[in-house]
């Protein structure tokens, strides 16, 4: 039998009721801590509930998982993890692989950092869009960048988890992530980061020294963030009783700032380029066609879908906002082409 | 004194060890149910840990607040919630006013139904996308169902969660929530849910008679979920992993379906559309031209622009593949105009 168990997010204290009987039950409880440190005083706690084995499960144990399969077979085991145990993947597949092979499973859920945060921040949770991770090694951030773009663009929230290496005991520093999305923002220039951009670092959340931290990212680089763990989170649109709780449940070292405002949706920044660059290129180029019918028509219509790209554009269709725009485009182009004018476009 | 606990998703015996301890010794204990109902047998070992005074909380008192505050200035008072307490705004809000009050406020954090569904399910978290909710008395689900839109062509999961009114004792059947999310595709049209649509009905998640049923839309409209509280999942793109644990976890009536392969997005849609089109006009208007010199470099301007859209497609810059195909499109129909030939857009 395998029982996955969270131990919740504050330590000891936060485990499940129902989970101090399965530990005091077990044969033999694997102990991970590969996605977050658990304090000293805490793992005495944990091994003072275990009645049968103690076992600390380094990272490769769990994510080879023989040997814990092999003991539920026969045993009682418990897998016992940090928050929620199936936020990890690796322990998804070992659920997976013991129900193949035919081990019953158990689980029992706990608090979770991921839900836990948002609600400590005083955000609201319907809001968050996709997490991300942000891992050391990696230099470009590409990815992070493009998951906190698109939450952006819809108004919504996101989480970035820093790497945590239990073997190395390495923890990313809050501000060596900011500054990596800053410095991801310079090559992508999707107006997405800026040292101006309004940040929360949320520490330790659900222990005692539990820190909150927000305001903009060049006011968090003078900021020493302490023991970890950390998480970032780039607020999207913020909600008065959001910026109210934010002040209130933590320290903003700047008022909170709406992030969604500066970042525009490439559409958008298109129109804003190109519809007054096709009405001034339809007027130079009017005179050139004033006594020719055929032509007229064609910058009639060019202005015409010129009206209606703006129209698509305030109706949400963004897409046919800008087809409608080239297409204007390309209509008065052809015909400062003909004449040996320079395109506009 | 105001504590914010969460009971977990299991009923009481999901409740985190050190909220026992803060129940035992508190004035008042508030219950709230508003968020999804709680059984007899778990409200009396609630009522039994509960030393002090024990209080069904109604919806409108913790909106209101005032009684819980007036309270929590002179006692030690306790909002016990299902789940974790802060996913609901309610609660933030009210602590917010607890800290402005003066009064100070502590949090037990304990499982979400969130969290914990998505890992029931064998999904992965970080691809989760932003949430909706589905309510009873809207008959128009255009939120939600551009919610899943804007997570599916990005490949994240969609939680639906259902609503659920304590007063009327009334919970939205998971059939009546699809059946309405397929009469909104009718009207929108985004190719984005049909009755061919993977779903995941999550219910009594946490219970023992816990129920994860997956299938076709129109396979889940013949089964019956039971008893609530029941959620809808609309998954994104599957990793083999996912599938594999959505048919070993629960009960997969179809085989797992990628729903982000048949919902394109609306620029890859227009540019199947325009790419063929604008080719065969072009071809069509060529020999019109064939010995004006001037109009020569036009068509081929045209036919480098169809190219470029093509490569900006696949390079993800979707906007700009689009204004390239318009401009393309329009630079062609200008001479089909000249020509006195339709346009094809």
């Amino acid at each position: 039998m395998l029982w996955f168990v969270g131990l919740g997010i504050s330590g000891f204290k936060s485990i499940p009721s129902e989970a101090l009987d399965v530990l005091s039950k077990a044969d033999i409880v694997y102990l991970e801590q590969f996605t977050s440190p658990i304090g000293k005083s805490d793992l005495t706690k944990i091994k003072n509930a275990t009645k049968g084995k103690f076992i600390p499960a380094k990272r490769w144990l769990v994510e080879d998982g023989k040997e814990i399969l092999e003991n539920a077979k026969k045993k009682k085991v418990v897998l016992l993890a940090y928050g929620d145990p199936y936020i990890a993947t690796t322990h998804i597949e070992l659920r997976t692989r013991a129900i193949e092979e035919k081990i019953k499973t158990h689980s029992i859920h706990a608090s979770s950092s991921l839900t836990s945060m948002i609600g400590e921040c005083g955000l609201h949770f319907y809001k968050v869009g996709r997490i991300a991770t942000i891992m050391n090694e990696i230099k470009s951030l590409t990815t992070p960048y493009y998951v906190i773009y698109k939450n952006i663009i819809e108004g919504n929230h996101t989480v970035l988890l820093l790497e945590y290496n239990q073997d190395k005991d390495f923890f990313l520093d809050p501000k060596d992530a900011l500054d990596r999305l800053v410095e991801t923002e310079k090559g992508q220039k999707r107006n997405v980061i800026s040292s101006d951009t309004f940040a929360i670092v949320a520490s330790r959340i659900g222990f005692k020294d539990q820190k909150i931290i927000s305001g903009k990212i060049s006011s968090l680089m003078k900021i020493d963030f302490g023991k970890p763990p950390h998480t970032v989170i780039i607020p999207g649109r913020l909600h008065f009783t959001e910026s109210d709780a934010l002040k209130i449940f933590g320290q903003c070292v700047d008022e909170p700032y709406d992030n969604s405002e500066k970042t525009k949706k490439i559409s958008i920044q298109m129109m804003k380029k190109y519809v007054p660059m096709v009405r001034e290129a339809l007027e130079e180029i009017t005179p050139y066609y004033k006594d020719q019918k055929e032509f007229q028509g064609i910058l009639e219509n060019a202005e015409l879908y010129v009206q209606d790209a703006e129209k698509f554009l305030e109706e949400g269709q963004d897409e046919v906002a800008i087809l409608s725009i080239g297409y204007a485009d390309g209509l008065v182009d052809a015909l400062r082409l003909a004449k040996g004018l320079d395109p506009k476009m």
